[in-house]
């Protein structure tokens, strides 16, 4: 006998799913599909049970004794581990969903649910770039910025599951104002949209670029990684401000927490060096020297997957299965 | 037989010190004595060693079936706990002082060393405004700013022992140089030379106040809360800027943690509601509403012993006390 627990990573764009081993050793079963919030809860749900189904049946037949102990969810918003239910979700236009019971019952497993930002970051710490360490930090770049904090080698949630909202550190009390109606927060400089919106401000006021060839509603963080790439000044100079931003609010991280390792994880991992050099570079600047030393800045090294083992882990250390 | 620790607290200006039973509901023995760091290391230490001694005689007077399980030392600067060495504090001028030994060994102890904020959080926690909470944050506002982390009823240190720096948090990338190199830095806006300092510049552009009677250079912070109390305008005014500096950096501890609580320790407790509340407002206004609504923030109860109860307790928790 062997024992997987199933794995989903619920997010804005896309539902991954797959089959983790206990032992963190394997993964059965990985699909994704696009998560099309705009056909509502329901679909949403069907859709993560029949890739929950697909993962199991492609687990089990591939090793005929395997035991799926049960079912790990990771999904956006506040969400109250110990009643299951997903508070509040802008992206998906979710209020008080159960979503633990929605799709626990069905599949016929016991199902826990956690924040997707925190088992992104409980993946990288279990089995990528955070491997080994008693306390990591992570900090996730997307369309939001969000964050996860692992102490003693489990995840920390806080008074009320809200824990590691990194996105929300203020690095600039009176600056730009936050999609969260905050001033200054670190989401309001290095998201994803963010980025795209400081190379448009730079274009805008008259810098040249090969970004000026792409419309500026469709600039992306993604084309100003690839012109930055390709050695665009412009580009490369957002490119590094991103750093500093990132950095100021790393810094912050590195001070309060004194973790040995910091891992960021999402698309900005493509921007290379040219994002992680001067990130370090203002993370030193910025940080207490004996607790810089203690500390790697390092990207995710789970693009794809750090979700569906965090979903996976996060199950375990709900279930206290974590010892094994 | 009762059990007693003894406690001591080393400031830049005071010793502190104190035998606290282990239940933490009797404390003997409480006497201070100002620190004079010019006198040298040496002179420091017996002054120490000889407060301790004072402390254990009067309990041993009280109570003839004490014993004395050992003592605690709360110190300031980064300090090495595995090695019982103190590794630098600008204050005092030491480097690299293997202070648990130069205290133990005198007075017959074992001995543990713990960061002076540390301790003064892990009191208030044991005995103080933050008594039966499992996560708590403390930030110590003083001629530096400092904090301590509770995590699951323990202080929480970090990769290197230098965890809870909340001081060097950038509340402003783009701000005032802190004594720490940094820019922006939260001690830069709201430590008590930094409160002076920023009275002293309204005097200077110009405001009307009760404080241009008082030598710039003899303004403190002290004299900005008694102005403020008095109805001081530009007093005021400074009050309820620093509130929201602090506000800034209260925010950040509160997305990242949700505590159940954030005790504000120091003299800046003098300031009452007039710092409170524009605090309270401030992070209800900055932070994420589930954090917010899951914490108090309130000021320290134990203004003169939280360090001793709580150097007791960082040596309960280093050898394993605590659970009695």
């Amino acid at each position: 006998m062997s024992e997987w627990i199933l794995g989903i990573d619920l997010g804005g764009t896309n539902i991954v799913a797959g089959c983790v081993r206990r032992d963190g050793h394997a993964l059965h079963g990985f699909h994704s599909e696009p998560t099309r919030p705009e056909e509502g809860p329901d679909a949403v749900v069907d859709r993560i049970v029949s890739l929950g189904r697909q993962a199991m049946a492609e687990t089990r037949a591939a090793d005929p004794a395997a035991e799926i102990l049960g079912v790990g969810i990771g999904a956006p918003g506040p969400l109250d581990r110990a009643r299951g239910v997903v508070l509040l979700t802008p992206n998906l236009g979710w209020v008080d969903m159960p979503l633990r019971a929605r799709v626990g019952e069905p599949l016929g497993l016991d199902a826990a649910l956690d924040n997707d930002a925190n088992c992104a970051v409980l993946g990288e710490w279990w089995r990528g770039a955070a491997q080994g360490t008693r306390h990591a930090i992570g900090v996730t770049l997307g369309t939001g910025v969000g964050g996860g904090i692992i102490i003693d080698g489990r995840l920390y949630h806080g008074a009320s599951d809200v824990a590691g909202e990194v996105g929300h550190i203020t690095i600039d009390a009176n600056g730009r104002r936050c999609a969260c109606g905050n001033d200054g927060c670190l989401e309001a400089y290095v998201s994803g949209p963010a980025i795209a919106r400081r190379a448009v401000e730079a274009l805008n006021a008259g810098a040249e670029s090969s970004l000026s060839a792409i419309e500026p509603a469709a600039i992306t963080a993604q084309s100003v990684y690839q012109a930055a790439a390709g050695g665009d000044t412009l580009a490369r100079d957002v490119v590094r401000d991103t750093a500093r931003y990132l950095g100021a609010g790393v810094a912050n991280l590195v001070n309060i927490f004194n973790p040995e390792v910091v891992v960021v994880c999402g698309g900005v991992t493509l921007a290379g060096d040219g994002l992680f050099g001067p990130l370090r570079h203002e993370v030193a600047r910025r940080a207490f020297k004996p607790a810089v030393s203690a500390c790697r800045i390092v990207p995710g090294e789970l693009v794809h997957t750090a979700g569906v083992f965090g979903a996976a882990r996060a199950f375990m250390e709900q279930r206290g299965l974590t010892d094994a």
